[in-house]
């Protein structure tokens, strides 16, 4: 049972934290932080927040636990507003999609007192935002990676663990860096690849010949690439140096693969789509096993990145 | 009306075309031809076909159109099997995902008899093959493209074009060559990209705990690898040259867009990024003015490629 939990933030990602928590009955107080006004007044109408406050030594004060639950460009801004009311006993943590950038943050920011701070990143998502898209049960069976820094005590890594737990979601450790270096290949790649295909098929003089022919194929391939632009840059330049390494892994690839497509090559060819297709198999059976697929409802949804 | 249409293949496509000329009413007899026992015995019971044979010479006796539904590496056999026996009055058609090779098969094959090949292409299909996947509102709505010969007489194209709007499909026209680029750029590319990222991850030494976190966005990304390698093989093999040619135009897209992030450059990043997001919004928006989603049940399916 959590006494205090601080949200800044009050939207998707925060709110449904808050939700998941007061439907587990284990937290006794919620205090948002959030800056839109709409979202305020929508976050207190929903039941995530008790109450609103623009104040950080209000919001710190005998706080047990906050997540940082805003745009990740804003992290160094929030610590250094928070900084000075951080009380001893305080837990903070994060949700962001990179980690070693966060932490990097969290220490220059905080440092020694970077201790208190454990990095997370809840894999979870829907297409829209604000309080009004929270859900109690948007992490039910989704796994939150968590990436302590070697300074956190133990404890302090426990009750993070013990929060997201309690929201329903599985939780996985990395370091910071085995976090990024995962999410540059199986998230952050694909989505410039299905930006980048789009881009170069939307400059072409004959798109709009081309974009009528597209179906359900290039339909689900893009589909990532109607994802946020401000977000997706951000997240780019966060984790630039592990996406230059896949990016670089994969133009080797597509390289090899364009040699052997040119010298007529069919059994490369083949050889390369069966591992592909057996992977994917093995991979999509293991998932739909540990995380059944969505319903039809739920079929745009979009998991956090 | 048609008189007596043969089905060279009675599995999905060429099952699909005859059950919804039957029940458009719009046939007398359907013939097919069918080597494999259990397909041919299934397309009977489902009444697909009126009768199945193994003789071109009834086969063709009399019919006014013959669809060629089989791999599209068989074309050239087939159609030396049909020539002897092929009538002034009868017109050919197939259902390739490639129209120029088939073009230059059908002329090498018939000689000046390729004026009775019209080729064509329905855009649809399923996840599933066979005899028992075929289904009589597979084209409903869907566009078929045709792609007609110099040599064709335009009564021969309108009877193959009234045939698939018949069983319910929007008829396009396009050059052979342009039809192979076209779909090299928004359907044969994607699928090549996606083998390719798979194929990378999967022989990656930490491919087990990559593939543990990729999510949603990557199994749409990665859905077309899940097909067929034999099929993708054919396909990339004899679309090479315009395959070859979109593969390029995107390696230089890559190469440019690594350069920027590399660059740091997140004003440029983010223009490729909003321009994609953009480009797709308008054709999904577009897309689904034309041709509504398709229920959760079929949230699988796959195009035809």
């Amino acid at each position: 049972m959590l006494g205090k939990v601080v949200i800044v933030g009050t939207g998707l990602i925060g709110g449904s934290f808050a939700l998941a928590l007061k439907r587990a009955g284990a937290v006794r107080e919620v205090v948002g932080m959030e800056r839109a006004p709409d979202a305020a007044a929508r976050a207190l109408a929903l039941g995530i927040a008790d109450s609103i406050t623009a104040s950080p030594q209000a919001a710190m004060n005998g706080a047990d636990l906050v997540l940082l639950a805003a745009p990740v460009a804003q992290t160094a801004r929030i610590l250094e507003t928070l900084l000075p009311y951080l009380e001893p006993g305080t837990v903070l943590t994060d949700a962001g999609s990179t980690k070693a950038d966060v932490a990097a943050t969290a220490r220059a920011v905080l440092g020694e007192r970077a201790r208190q701070f454990v990095p997370g990143h809840p894999i979870a998502g829907r297409e829209t935002n604000g309080p009004d898209a929270a859900l109690a049960d948007l992490y039910q069976g989704k796994k939150t990676v968590i990436t302590p820094l070697p300074e956190n005590a133990p404890g302090d890594v426990g009750l993070v663990a013990a929060a997201w737990r309690l929201c329903g979601a599985i939780i996985h450790t990395l370091t910071p860096e085995q976090h990024d270096g995962v999410f540059a290949a199986v998230s952050h790649l694909p989505h410039l690849l299905a930006y980048a295909l789009v881009d170069d098929i939307a400059r072409k003089p004959h798109a709009d010949l081309l974009f009528q022919y597209a179906a359900s194929g290039f339909r689900d391939f893009t589909r990532i690439a109607g994802s946020s632009p401000e977000m997706w840059r951000d997240i780019s330049l966060a984790n630039r140096d592990a996406l230059l390494t896949e990016l670089d892994a994969y133009l080797a690839q597509l390289t090899a693969l364009r040699a052997r497509l040119a010298a007529h090559d069919g059994p490369a060819l083949e050889a390369i789509y069966t591992n592909a297709q057996r992977a994917r198999r093995a991979w999509s059976e293991a998932i739909e096993t540990a995380e059944p697929p969505v319903p039809a409802s739920a079929s745009t949804k979009q998991e956090s990145p």
